[in-house]
């Protein structure tokens, strides 16, 4: 069964794993956002010089490398929300409100821009 | 009571505000992983010539611009493990298996570099 | 006639611009690393949500905004190698040289991946 | 002497180096914009999880890698200005100009926000 798991479940195992190795200090909220802008950039960094057709061809083989990346992404913003307290299902959950009132159905649908 | 939702619940949400949009074709991986790069980079700005003492005696006024840019990094990567099938409470714990046995506490304890 | 100024009168007078106002403790490597990161995403938001077709039909009326953000990009670099002494004219040839030794024309011709 | 190579020259070398493989095709701007992107957080990862006191300590050993990121970031951003045909000199004059407009002397001596 996929993703089960509560974003608490999964807050809790790294705040474990950065308090074991007494990281707290390392995980302040500033380096921890420059530790998302450089995994965000490995991520990135996958597709770099690839069409949207050549990824689309190589997506079977890519997809290991993409999973890890972005769980590296997700680690360290379950860290900060650890280091800040934030609610993370609520901020989600309030921003896609808040997008949804942003683009309505009917200006946006099949487009970006409105 | 604090991120009660599973990753699965909020995929779905993410699921179908694209699919309501036609936005599949935006959200293909390629161009998902710009919108995460994009967005990280946002959440990093709030920090820029900011120390982490200075961050420290902002936050309060600072935590509701993080939860936002937090939130919209979430959701573009739950949107990227929806565009893939990628199972990611899956990837995260073993990503976190993986980061116990690269740092084991006794090396890395209070550091970054074992 | 175009480029004719020399990255060392650039140099000078981002120098001067910093000095001036007292910011040589703002301009420290780590915070010029980041406001470079900054930068080189909103130069990539520009292209967010575009295909590489829709980019080349845009370009007449993006092209004010990316020199823009380019010209932020390269302040904020010349910037760093004032901080740090780097002869840049130097780092950036020997760089080329690397480049053109490790991307022999024979096997690259036409190819990003040998 | 340092840095007398104009911004023209180097961009001609740039231009030679890709024309030379037929990669105009990859220095699209938009995957130019990406590669910036990319760059730009390889230099940034060479900060992480060190604090402005630890990277002052270890610059002599940490220069001659922040200085090929930083060259990279710069030939990519020479090859954006010559894939769209940018005055580079005069968009950094440009924005020099602004710059000293927007952030007055008098009021932004050793501040960065106003």
């Amino acid at each position: 069964m996929g993703d089960g798991a509560t974003l608490g479940e999964l807050r809790r195992r790294v705040a474990d794993f950065v308090a074991k190795r007494n990281w707290e200090g390392y995980h302040n909220p500033k380096d921890l956002a420059i530790a998302l802008a450089v995994e965000a950039s490995e991520l990135l960094e996958l597709f770099q010089w690839r069409s949207v057709e050549q990824v689309e061809a190589l997506l079977p083989e890519m997809k290991d490398s993409i999973s890890e990346e972005l769980a590296d992404i997700f680690i360290y913003g379950l860290s900060l929300a650890n280091a800040l307290s934030i609610d993370l299902s609520e901020a989600i959950l309030r921003k896609m409100e808040r997008n949804e009132e942003r683009f309505p159905v009917d200006r946006f649908k099949g487009r970006a821009y409105g």
